[in-house]
């Protein structure tokens, strides 16, 4: 165990080892990093993570984080609600957002369904999309979960779910990423994406 | 530019950025993390960093991270306080005492000169090892500064201020690491660790 000149600096690179993907050493040099910046900077760091973890509201439709009750995509007029797209935090909304592709609306999981990591159903928010679905309102759902055994686990239980109602089920297309070369694709997505070809669009129509 | 769906999250990503060697979406990461972790935690990351910028002191003597006006080892009867190993900053004193092997004190320069990073000799405390010099107590003076342009420019500096007193100023060995395999060494260090190859020692000795 390493020992420290100083209680502080230990209190304060327990904390910060304590954040994902940091271990002891990167901690100790964010700490002297920190030391060296002014008071003021320091203290905007430590109150807006705490005010961020006190503050933070989720929306209570589609448990996106917000500020607001409904968050700005649920509250717009010029979304198409009946339109939900599932993921799986809101890392996924905000790149979906950022394609500009999408006038739906989303569902925010809050995790998939992992048994190794003792997440179950009822840890996430499939309940709330239920309920949602069972307004009648809704159309279609999009399922824009990770291909991995939990994404496609956390698929198969909502397909089930959902599977009573009327209404369209889809996922995103898997395919050859724009700009990737064939022989570097991996056989599974490659592979997929002859049996999910589309037809060819010249862009030569209006 | 990233558009977040809370302001709240997105002042805590900003400052997390902050950090070296922290990215956005790193730092996006680690503000997701905090919001699953529960309140108390998240509050003692952040008093933590903001109580250490805070209250912590630096060794009146060696300038090394303390708790008190005296750090454990300036204070420490038992260290030879004649011998004096010059470093970078607090992590060099906590590798070097992690070894056991060193029973001196420290200076801690707090940087290295670089003209490019607008560090100069006045940014340093070197004035204060000259004060510690100047007692007439000293003995030996180490130099543990990194191998690079900067660490040799102000080891010449330090060499050029302490010349005029009557002490022994060395340099750490370097050479091949215990364990390397010597086609896998860089040529400087080979070279080096033949210049400078010490008296063999058998272990049988006494």
């Amino acid at each position: 165990m390493q020992s420290y000149p100083s209680k502080l600096l230990e209190q304060a690179v327990n904390e910060l080892a304590k954040l994902p993907g940091i271990g002891r050493k990167t901690a100790l040099r964010m700490a002297l990093h920190l030391l060296k910046r002014n008071v003021q900077e320091v203290e905007s760091l430590g109150t807006a993570v705490i005010k961020m973890r006190n503050d933070i509201i989720y929306c209570t439709e589609c448990h996106n984080i917000s500020d607001q009750e409904l968050c700005a995509i649920c509250a717009s007029p010029k979304r198409d609600h009946a339109l939900i797209c599932v993921v799986e935090d809101i890392r996924d909304v905000m790149a979906i957002e950022n394609t500009g592709q999408f006038s739906g609306v989303y569902h925010v999981l809050g995790g998939i369904i992992s048994p190794m990591d003792g997440i179950g159903p009822r840890d996430l928010h499939i309940e709330a999309l239920i309920s949602r679905v069972e307004t009648g309102k809704i159309v279609e759902i999009i399922l824009a979960l990770p291909t991995t055994i939990e994404g496609d686990t956390t698929n198969f239980y909502l397909f089930r779910k959902l599977a009573e109602f009327n209404l369209k089920l889809t996922t995103i297309a898997r395919g050859v990423s724009i700009g990737d070369e064939l022989e570097h694709t991996d056989e599974v997505t490659l592979g997929r994406s002859i049996l999910n070809r589309t037809p060819y669009e010249s862009g030569l129509k209006q």
